[in-house]
């Protein structure tokens, strides 16, 4: 395996600082990946081929990258077990069934630019793929034997579907406010960033100021991530990430550039969300309106903002280390994730 | 909580021999419903909602059961641990999570006479909650806290997804032989009523020859009750189990009933099965037609034989233990699940 993973757009500086991360950590990328693989083997050859899409789909692998990060922090010089290779599989393994779940909830047709598997496969066959992924990680997780460790990875999960409920339970509905929203990013998306930073600490031994360090980075870490996440999907003048611009917009997701501008609206306006979000009526040229209105009001400034406060948080946090590579690069990365915008 | 499990029909055997062993293990059914009732409450007042539904939806509490008669049979005098109460409720939060994605994967409308979750909150809420009570079945577990039993149930996990998978791609192929679906409900089915009879055992430390009986019995008896319940549904005579009869055929689900009638038919009679199954093309009559092609070679009364089959090795596999009323009890439950079907 000459490079871990394939990153198309070289230019962008959050995926130069994934490769500088991935450069650092390459032995135990390899390793994880190898595990992955291993993994995904089943008696049952369309397990594998289903398991292999979403895996092989092009992610960051950016889960695993922060447990080895983690790791290579905390780890005393002549630390040789391996544990955070099985355990950072375990947490790309519960990324990816949420992924396939969540393609079934959203109904998408694409994943990073290529067919998504409940539209390759049909959406029953991605239910039951998800279930096989989530009980591989606790295989996985098992085989590791850690209490601790099981005991945190299985409350993230409980966290990710109740974040994960909240959201649908939140469907296009427009009073949803800026806090609701912090929870459903917490629960789905940041609550995992947090756990895969702790578990690398966690198989050192590391202090308890460092392991709690560690769990405040990747939560800050993942709340800047997914509001930059969202804020892209309504900015016209992003990279292409695999990811169409106007997506969040079409399902009526209520993300935080909508329920600021929706706040922010007169009442004229108002009328425009309440069609366009709560009803999914849409027209052509309702997109452009929207963004039009979202620029008005700056809530898409007003997004990077909010990120940027957990980005602070972060960042600070690692305070708690000495000066190193792998912190330097932590630093860069939540600096570079909020680049993506631009 | 005066009655732990409240059963319609009194004068059936299974449910009478089900009620016997409710009284003997009523203590312990009690407590494992009051961990479930406990683990189903979250912040989020739609799970519980629905969790409440899958969970209190008339189920028969089988799987606990098991558990709790393995631990009874195995349990030292003095031996007081409660162990078998949280790996009780895990294991049936496993089967409700599994109820949850299989009604989404078959499209039930009913689940035991009352209407499915999917019916009533959608399926991307039933896809959700499933993950949720999966996750929560490992937080119980984590809780527990061994390995081997961890080790175990998430092997389990991954053989039901497994068992799943196999079924959903053998969907309307009248080519499957008896091999291929002996595979499926092995895994489907008798895998979790093997690991709950083996975790009753394992939490008293067991010899290994106990804990290999109750395997035995567990896998032999699911596979038992399957071919049943799979008989049941082309049996015009069988007692309202909450089940609509000719649901499978409806489906064009392929159970051994079809499996022998297929591989035994004349060749008019294998086009009926082509047109009424693999092309899911049924007019009115075609379910009465399939009964009596059924009955002509017997296929019912081969699925028996076939069941009993496997109850006898479940039962000579009790030979482990001395005799004991747990052990009377376990024996009956398998007979009288036979005679469901009457």
């Amino acid at each position: 395996m000459a490079k871990v993973i394939k990153l198309k757009n070289t230019d962008n500086s959050f995926e130069d600082c994934i490769n500088d991360l991935l450069n650092i950590c390459k032995n135990d990328l390899i390793s994880i990946n190898a595990t992955i693989l291993e993994k995904i083997e089943s008696d049952i050859p369309l397990i594998k081929k289903i398991s292999s899409h979403i895996v092989n789909s092009g992610g960051k692998r950016l889960r695993p990258l922060l447990t080895s990060c983690a790791y290579q922090m905390c780890k005393k010089p002549n630390d040789e077990n391996n544990r955070h290779i099985g355990l950072g599989a375990a947490v790309e393994f519960i990324h990816a069934a949420t992924l396939l779940h969540d393609d079934v909830i959203d109904a998408s047709k694409k994943r990073r630019g290529k067919l998504s598997a409940n539209e390759i496969w049909g959406n029953k066959m991605s239910v039951l793929i998800g279930d096989f992924l989530f009980s591989r990680s606790f295989q996985l997780m098992s085989k590791d034997g850690s209490k601790e460790i099981l005991q945190l990875l299985s409350n993230t999960s409980v966290q990710i579907s109740e974040g994960e409920v909240l959201e649908l339970n939140n469907d296009k509905d427009l009073t949803i406010n800026e806090n609701i929203y912090f929870d459903v990013i917490k629960n789905k998306t940041a609550s995992l960033f947090s756990a895969s930073c702790q578990v690398g600490g966690m198989v050192t031994e590391a202090t308890n100021e460092k392991i709690e360090a560690l769990k405040t980075y990747g939560l800050n870490f993942g709340m800047c991530f997914q509001l930059i996440d969202d804020a892209i999907d309504y900015s016209s003048s992003s990279y292409n990430l695999g990811k169409n611009i106007g997506d969040d917009f079409k399902e009526g997701k209520i993300t935080l550039p909508i329920i600021l501008a929706y706040l922010r609206s007169n009442s004229e306006e108002k009328n425009f969300w309440k069609k366009t979000i709560q009803d999914l009526n849409q027209d052509e040229n309702d997109f452009e309106k929207a963004l039009d209105i979202i620029k008005k009001y700056d809530c898409i400034y007003d997004t990077i903002k909010r990120s940027k406060h957990f980005a602070n948080i972060a960042i600070d946090s690692l305070g708690a280390f000495k000066n190193n590579i792998f912190k330097d690069l932590l630093i860069k990365l939540i600096n570079s994730s909020i680049s993506r915008l631009r």
